[in-house]
């Protein structure tokens, strides 16, 4: 399928850039963003004997290994150690989880990353990329060498070939140029120090105080962080609760775990005007209280980046995503393109590092002939507070909305061997959402330690749609976090029987011990 | 369905005990043995308007909470986190580890227990049980009070009633007497310091050095915590592999993580002869070399305790248990009893807690009119060494004894996202047995950290029979450590895609990235 040569090493000599740019050759793949996506998508396309290019103007791995995920847990699990640990000299354990997040993030250098593309006969070109389709399909990308972003000039760097354009004829285009953090509209936001998400994630600075605007995974996350060390640190949240887009036992789990660190937890209040004063901010909430800090953390959104394509008329949903079908294909006047394929978050469907991988194993499976439809039922999502959070599937209202009758359960505490043994007395909830009818799993949360780990197993069942009636069948060893799940699918299964007038059982009403002494 | 009054607390007094000593009262079930199956079948009876009474000749909750699992995890969890902490001063774990022990254990008290039992409606009668069946089904149990054994004199405890026989009629009994610990033929071992699992656990001596006989659950777990507070420790296995009874990948992992841990391990040796010296004890090898220690700890078994019924004509099985249909009851003759049941250790089939409580529940469903198989498929198999170990299901060779064609795939080393984030360069495996035909997954296992939380996928995968095809499809949210399975259950589909002649996919060959910065 190929017609181009395949390059030897991933990054071409800039002489042989330039030749080739006069004639533009034409591969079988482009990736424009370098991300997860095309780390992932890339090398199984090339393995199939696919010419592939990956465009990036910025890092390969793109945000996710060096300004989100991994720094970020990077400082989770140092946070949580220096909690772990009691002691009080903050300066010291700072330092301690500022080396951590260098080596998690390898000092912002992607040269690994880089060797990996190229050891999978993927091609590297860096620069920022504006795309063209051709009316009859495939199109041409035009590469600004050294180029961040459309309005730059050539950087400092090496002799790169920088500031030259490159021109790359493709046969498919996979779109796959992530998100950036996006700012609240708060008045006065822009007259005062603010931290996007990838700064507080690349600063060494460790503030006397901190707001975070916005209490969802990347709030909660960044507001624990901080709060771990010794940073008096208020996040403050629109809507009545944290996570508000899972279910209510999630976020009051998780304000429960933050209020122990010490975050100073502000739901159902918007912040109405920024100014300065204070230790540096003071933001004005609609409630009519003021909170302050030396600075404000925004973690309250971001959007995709659409800037290579935006020119090319494609559907674009409400939200300002690439509107995509079930195969990831984009849409143009509301019809798929077969030669234009969106993953990660730029297609807004499932805004994570696994759920672009995910995506992008699927477009692999269709660039080398083996076209099928993504299943995003069981999409997880993970936050990494301690305790963990892992939710998937439908909340109570989403699967209402989808015309099923719901039964839900909850099993609110963490009465269980291993936490008899660990000493652990935080939140410990698990929520099911049931169909009534079939007693199929629709949905899922887990919250307590290890949730990110064992709630893979009810990630699987939503995905699997498997119903409660067997997941009360399911044993989880002794003393295993996850024993957490019986009394939750116990509770569910029994509420299935009773609507459908089946005769009590002997769990109701029984406590299930904790098998475990005192 | 009861006739007798239910008492209104657990243990009744002793004068009311003699008077209605002289005409037996009859209860609905009797559960001889109070460990953790009578703590989950009792209550649920009771709940369901059953009269029931425990008898228990030692402590409420038995084995698990004072003498095995629990105390070994508190062990292993301060034996973890002092290697964690890199300190030398193993005097100062060690008292710390006996802290956390006592607390985990109540101290060897069992009121809370008792309690639980008392509050469900279970009636609990202390003492030394011995049953008789009558012909035509139901029976007696004669419980000697204050007994612990039965040669057993009475104690020297509280006026209880000690030494007085209390004879109890049951319509249906519940074996649940569990197992206690054998000793291996080795010649000279009577006169040699030993410990037996229980005995371990129970002392507060920290030994110079030890010899662990057996390489199963019990002698990885306990080479582990001794190896982890200083004490020279020999691990001797007659296998060629610890963990025998599991695929490959897991003993290889474990042995790789305890000489991480400073165990010595010496497998494919039999200990011929014992013999005092050296430290205390030199135990002579078969291969010719020995092995010194102060002490011996003997973790190569258990057997089933069958005392109390040993006279009834019940079907035992070469191992020793007593032989139970599917549905937990007891054969006589290779007919299942319908009045006797035997669930936990003592019937062999899943001897750990969870498959004690497991049948446990089975059986307190049929007790309550709901009469159904146990299905244990996907019963879990669980290590609490660090890394721990997850296993499930049938290994390769036990699949192709049950006349499947197997495929096998592993996944043996830990890149993933998680792993790089925590800096963790420990083992990590995933081993998947799968139907060839049927691409079902008919036996996994897991080996890493937190392996005992993310392992449920593959015992939930196990227990309702799914495919790799299904499962390599399953999303696990990044960076957890759930992500080692992905390339596994690829792995294992292409070879099932293989063998049915579909055409390669693009994962074959590809590397999957771990998705972090390095």
């Amino acid at each position: 399928m190929t017609t181009t040569a395949q390059p030897t090493t991933a990054e071409t000599s800039p002489a042989a850039d330039r030749a080739s740019s006069r004639v533009p050759r034409t591969v079988d793949v482009v990736v424009v963003g370098g991300g997860s996506a095309a780390e992932t998508a890339g090398p199984r396309a090339a393995a199939a004997g696919l010419s592939v290019v990956v465009v990036e103007a910025s890092l390969v791995g793109g945000e996710c290994p060096f300004w989100a995920c991994v720094p970020s847990k990077a400082m989770l699990l140092a946070g949580h150690a220096h909690r772990a640990g009691g002691s009080t000299d903050h300066d010291a354990a700072w330092s301690w989880a500022l080396q951590r997040r260098r080596e998690a993030t390898a000092g912002l250098d992607d040269s690994g990353k880089v060797r990996g593309l190229a050891d999978a006969g993927v091609e590297l070109v860096r620069g920022w990329a504006e795309v063209e389709r051709s009316p009859g399909g495939g199109g041409l990308v035009r590469v600004r060498r050294g180029a961040s972003g459309p309005d730059d000039g050539p950087d400092d760097g090496p002799d790169d070939g920088a500031g030259e354009v490159e021109e790359i004829g493709w046969r498919t285009l996979v779109v796959a140029t992530g998100s950036t953090p996006s700012a609240p509209p708060v008045d006065g936001l822009e007259d005062v120090p603010t931290w996007t998400s990838d700064e507080a994630l690349t600063s060494d600075h460790r503030p006397a105080s901190l707001v975070v605007l916005g209490g969802g995974a990347v709030g909660c996350e960044l507001s624990q962080v901080y709060a771990s060390f010794g940073v008096r640190t208020t996040l403050v949240e629109t809507t009545p609760r944290l996570l508000a887009s899972e279910q209510p036992s999630v976020g009051e789990a998780v304000e429960q775990a933050l209020a122990g660190s010490g975050v100073d937890v502000r739901t159902g209040v918007t912040a109405s005007r920024a100014r300065t004063g204070g230790d540096g901010v003071v933001l004005e909430l609609d409630d009519g209280s003021e909170v302050t800090g030396e600075r404000v953390l925004l973690a309250s959104g971001r959007r995709p980046r659409l800037e290579c394509v935006q020119t090319q008329g494609l559907d674009v949903t409400d939200a300002g995503a690439l509107a995509v079908d079930d195969r990831y294909r984009v849409l143009a006047d509301g019809q798929p393109l077969d030669d234009v394929y969106a993953v990660g978050d730029v297609n807004g469907r499932a805004p994570y590092t696994h759920g672009a991988n995910y995506q992008a194993r699927v477009v692999a499976d269709a660039l080398t002939g083996h076209p099928r439809a993504g299943d995003e039922t069981g999409m997880p999502r993970a936050v990494y507070t301690e305790p963990s959070v892992l939710a998937t599937g439908l909340t109570a209202e989403g699967a209402r909305d989808a015309g099923h009758e719901v039964v839900v359960a909850v099993q609110a505490s963490h009465d269980t061997g291993r936490a008899h043994v660990e000493r652990y007395d935080g939140p410990g909830t698990v929520e099911l959402v049931v169909d009534a009818g079939t007693g199929v799993l629709l949905g899922a949360s887990a919250v307590g330690p290890e949730a990110d780990s064992w709630g893979g197993e009810l990630v699987l069942a939503v995905r699997a749609r498997l119903t409660v009636e067997l997941l009360a069948e399911v044993v989880h060893p002794f003393p295993a976090w996850g024993e957490l799940l019986l009394p939750a699918a116990e509770s569910a299964r029994d509420q299935v029987r009773e609507r459908r007038g089946e005769l009590p059982r002997p769990t109701q009403g029984a406590a299930e011990p904790a098998h475990a002494a005192g």
